[in-house]
């Protein structure tokens, strides 16, 4: 199969030198996009898109560019040129759904099994339990710089500013980490993962998103002194035609699995009827694992392996009809009175088990950019 | 595909159940093997094997029977009638490796993806993440039964024995425990994740193996002394010719995900140059969840999505060339004095950073029955 690859960083240049290493023979790169004239010291390597999109020797192109445009653009092209797409871009991807339908109808592939907890082995797994199971519910720890400062914040005595500073000189962190610790990144995955899962397509700004950027000591002391950590953990289950889906800090048990999930590892869980509970744990970036299950989705298309069956996915509102427990911590904590079990301090308290959509209504009405809440596990 | 079903109890009924409520059009079992004359209320089932064995239409055979003979003959004559079996059998298929050879003659496949860790995405998760990386290690937790009693004697105050007749009450151990608690059962599995991972065919007598029976509260009092958990630890590793392998129980920090799986639940791990580490996590045995496996793989077949190169399988054996720390409790704690670190009490001691095989060689020379070993984790 003769490929191209689009973007030469991190994800790349490691899908091009596993693919050089592993030598595989059917796959060959015929052509790779570079951002600079002066990164051209390989005659595969160009710096015009369209050299790429032109070529109808190239069956595949690989998008490692990152961003939104150009790469929703070139990603179009390719598939309405007839060529099967791999794309770990989960925000391009997430935001721009109507590419599986374009993928469809030019009857070429669009996969995308990197773009949702790296080299973990996720969305391949969703869909072959899926052959022969109802999966019930999704779930996961799926941003490993989130990951990264609550187990910081946890083992050392340090403000959440100060780790986040010290990840970001280390490179955990961006230098605007908005889309990490705000838990849209993770919020751009639970979107995927609920398209391989369930088939719906869903707006990603219908699912609520609780980041941590608003957490203090106050939260960590409470956890702590209840046994606990805290993870930003993404959710989603659909039974009935009802879909849940969240992503929000939890508090969980120490002597559980989640909690133990190390700073740059992801894990994601699935729940289907058969096969009960599956949890996949594994590294959620870096060059080569990224690059490897860019490669898994390579060698499927050239196996023939890939999906026989085309998707049906429909659209579909986010319901989050469920009850659950919550800290919360906020400025005015008297309207939430009527949910209120348990008084922490002046400005945080515990829920009764009530509905999310109560909290989520005062949310809006009484707003305070600067509150946490977590999911507190039963 | 029309298929037969060699046994219909606990793993047998689960494949027939999930075939039928999944009405897979392709599928259509045609006969099932059930023991006795009374059990027959389906036009489907018989007592005779040979109805099975001897009828040409029947493509592919799923051995659900367990234990070695009648087995392991019929398992081995569909093959050379030019039938694909499918087997959960882990006991029967580590002692009868050559049937994978057999296969290969015969131009048919023999699948055990339920033999190892039930539900458990495993074996096809190795095969798939070699197919672009080298896979440098597996470990895991492969014993539900095992699991289940040290759980209870890290969290009760009860002995090995009064854990052991519970859980036999509860159905949790066999009336005979043997197979789970010196640690064969994990031994097979170790055996055939070995020949997925490594393409090695490995007499599984050759590989050690410790298992839980003579453990007591004085080793439970020590790891919790340390901060630690005691699970029964499979585990190995193959690079530049040279294969570990070895079944062990293995005192591990608390915050660790291998500390933290529960009771029923299996973990198994992957370490290859690319991907990195890689854990899969789920029910280690039950009806449904083996189902589910045993269906996966007929699906495979189905779809044609087996593996089409033929393994290239080369006997191996064991070399078991490795250092470690060790906490040992021995009726002759002296023979080892040139290895001991730390002296815990009379019997027992740790060693220092030390080869096994010499341990294990004054293990041979100084039979104790009642000895207790565990790796214990850097």
């Amino acid at each position: 199969m003769k490929i191209a690859i689009l973007g030469h960083g991190v994800v790349g240049s490691g899908v091009r030198q596993i693919i050089e290493a592993k030598k595989k023979e059917e796959i060959e790169i015929i052509s790779i996009l570079v951002k600079d004239q002066n990164e051209v010291n390989d005659e595969r390597f160009t710096t015009d898109a369209q050299d790429i999109l032109n070529n109808p020797e190239i069956e595949t192109v690989i998008e490692c560019m990152g961003g939104d445009e150009p790469a929703h653009s070139y990603v179009k092209t390719a598939l309405e040129k007839g060529k099967n797409v791999i794309s770990a871009n989960k925000k391009m991807l997430s935001n721009r759904l109507d590419l599986f339908e374009t993928a469809e109808k030019n009857n070429v592939k669009l996969l995308i099994e990197a773009s949702c907890g790296g080299g973990i082995p996720w969305l391949i797994n969703l869909r072959r339990i899926r052959r022969n199971d109802d999966i019930k519910e999704i779930s996961g720890i799926l941003n490993g710089t989130t990951n990264y400062l609550l187990s910081r914040l946890f083992s050392e005595d340090i403000s959440f500013e100060e780790a986040l500073k010290n990840a970001q000189k280390l490179g955990y962190a961006e230098r605007d980490p908005s889309d990490d610790i705000c838990g849209y990144d993770v919020r751009y995955k639970l979107d995927l993962s609920i398209y391989e899962a369930f088939d719906l397509l869903v707006d990603n700004k219908e699912i609520p998103t609780y980041g941590i950027s608003a957490i203090n000591d106050k939260d960590i002391a409470y956890a702590k002194k209840n046994g606990c950590t805290i993870k930003l953990v993404a959710r989603a289950s659909y039974e009935n035609d009802k879909l849940n889906a969240i992503v929000m800090p939890v508090m969980l048990k120490k002597d559980t699995v989640f909690a133990n999930i190390s700073s740059n590892y992801n894990i994601v869980e699935c729940v289907s009827d058969y096969l009960g509970k599956a949890d996949f744990i594994g590294q959620g970036a870096g060059s080569f694992p990224t690059g490897h299950a860019i490669v898994q989705d390579l060698i499927d298309l050239c196996e023939g392996k890939t999906e026989d069956t085309k998707h049906k996915a429909v659209k579909k509102n986010v319901d989050n009809d469920f009850d659950g427990i919550f800290y919360i911590r906020h400025n005015k904590t008297d309207v939430f009175e009527e949910y209120t079990d348990e008084r922490i301090a002046e400005d945080s308290f515990i829920t009764c088990k009530c509905a999310f959509r109560n909290i989520e209504r005062l949310f809006k009405e009484n707003e305070d950019e600067k509150m946490f809440i977590m999911e507190v596990e039963g």
